[in-house]
């Protein structure tokens, strides 16, 4: 069965039974949802797309991969706030002659990714395309004033990392190559954002951005936003299994969270915090300089840019 | 020049520019925009996608009208439910070949929106891809309980449109055919949505929906969600000049509201509104019916069908 023979109606219908809204004020199937968010809280709001041949291939990524990754990048960044993610919207084109059960298999995705979330899907729009189209936008909630930005960092603050990097890099290398079996794949199909350890640090962190275009893309929007500098030991970054320097150091789509603040424990929430480096003034234009053994270099933003592919 | 020379950083930094955020905690430039709606509000919150080669052709369509037209339809989404239009995210899919000039007649659309509509852009997204591909998220205020929505029509309440119906429909078939002089094309290209109606007379209305997909269709779903028919009165709809039965009955993206309730004026906000019809008891399966003369037929939803297309 084709996406076509469903037809819009079919497809929304599917989604508002899939997705009943029980906690909400008004969910799917109106011009708009209703939602709330309580006294004392502002509303955290975002949006990430993924689209078709940029994102991901339709042969090579399972579908639930994308449904589950459109929800979870949302929810990263809700928590690199240090925010609560509630309700997100769902924009999705399809063409006409793509099998339901890709549809089937998104929407599987999306709803795992809910359950593990704990977020709800409130309303949408969908569309026939040319190509696969993926947009969500979230909200949340923090309480007001305590909001986690990225630029308060301070000369003498540590820098921070949860878990470790460059397995969704490794992961997506080896999904290219045939070897969808290795370990490290996974982590690049289904990333776990860090929203819960953001909640935890939103009183302590200075400034706080989650891992998606690379840490020598991220810390650079760091420094650039509190007008500071960075650095950091090569030798204290926490590496995935088999990854390479190149990995670690400018491999996207890792939703782990660089967190700069005085002082973190070594655990938060279960997840373990690696003290990379230090905030340190800026004496010209704010940069990340890395350490490597008697070496130190300018880290340069080197991740992934839209555009120039 | 091109998008890919400018990249993404640059056209993110060329979106911040334009877009300052004076009025919101915090807007474009962080993981997530931070922003509040007062107390006593609910959050009404809502997206629409608008692809290339589906809702609009790069070489027939203004860039500038799809940028105002992607903020329009969800101020008149927020305003279908009586709401107050206040933020929006921007998620935007670009090949990295188009010129520069694309984005920046987009841009400009966008901004004019904002403009007219006392809307901010508050973050988003931006990435490449094969095709065009923009979705707006908006939010907005409605004063908690006072959210009118698809399913509160009763027996004996007025059916009510605001301004005439057809123009869009009859528009875009004058653009397609090479006359972009006729003046319906203006209305196809920069929609009016009503939201200051909708806000104007949430306190009286039991059901609102916007006409994005046709009368046929929109009516549709207010029977269906409210579990009544409707009755309408084919010679008091108003139709824009020029326009057919065909661009009346089932032309979409007219963005006029239609409202139910009890009784109301002949003019809001200086809109005239026509009483069309009538809510009626349902007997079997909840429809609408249309009175042509001494004829009465069942009005079945034709308006534009997303997959089948």
């Amino acid at each position: 069965m084709r996406v076509r023979d469903l037809g819009e109606n079919g497809f929304i219908r599917r989604i508002r039974e899939r997705f009943p809204n029980t906690a909400v004020t008004l969910g799917i199937g109106d011009d708009a949802a209703i939602v709330g968010i309580g006294p004392g809280n502002s509303i955290v709001y975002c949006s990430d797309l993924l689209a078709e041949n940029t994102h991901f291939l339709r042969d090579l990524h399972p579908p639930d991969s994308i449904g589950y990754k459109a929800v979870a990048v949302n929810v990263s960044d809700v928590g690199a706030m240090g925010g609560v993610p509630l309700y997100f919207t769902l924009s999705i084109a399809l063409p006409g002659e793509l099998d339901l059960s890709w549809a089937d298999g998104f929407l599987e995705g999306i709803a795992r990714a809910c359950g593990e979330f704990q977020v709800s899907l409130v309303g949408g729009d969908s569309s026939s395309a040319e190509r696969i189209f993926v947009d969500v936008s979230m909200i949340g909630r923090a309480e007001t004033g305590k909001e986690v930005r990225r630029s308060g960092a301070k000369p003498g603050d540590g820098i921070y990392i949860t878990g470790a990097l460059g397995g969704s890099a490794l992961g997506l290398e080896h999904l290219r190559s045939g070897d969808a079996k290795h370990a490290s794949v996974q982590r690049h199909l289904y990333p776990s954002p860090r929203h819960r350890v953001g909640q935890a640090v939103a009183s302590k962190a200075h400034a706080m951005i989650d891992i998606s275009d690379g840490l020598s893309t991220d810390l650079g929007h760091i420094v650039e936003e509190s007008k500071v500098s960075a650095r950091i030991y090569k030798n204290r970054i926490p590496a995935a299994a088999g990854t390479t320097d190149v990995h670690v150091l400018h491999g996207g789509e890792e939703y782990e969270l660089l967190i700069v603040a005085p002082d973190l424990p070594a655990t938060i929430e279960g997840v373990p915090l690696t003290r990379i480096g230090e905030i340190i003034a800026a004496t010209m234009e704010p940069q990340a300089f890395l350490i490597d053994g008697t070496l130190e270099v300018t880290l340069k933003p080197a991740g992934y840019e839209h555009f120039r592919g």
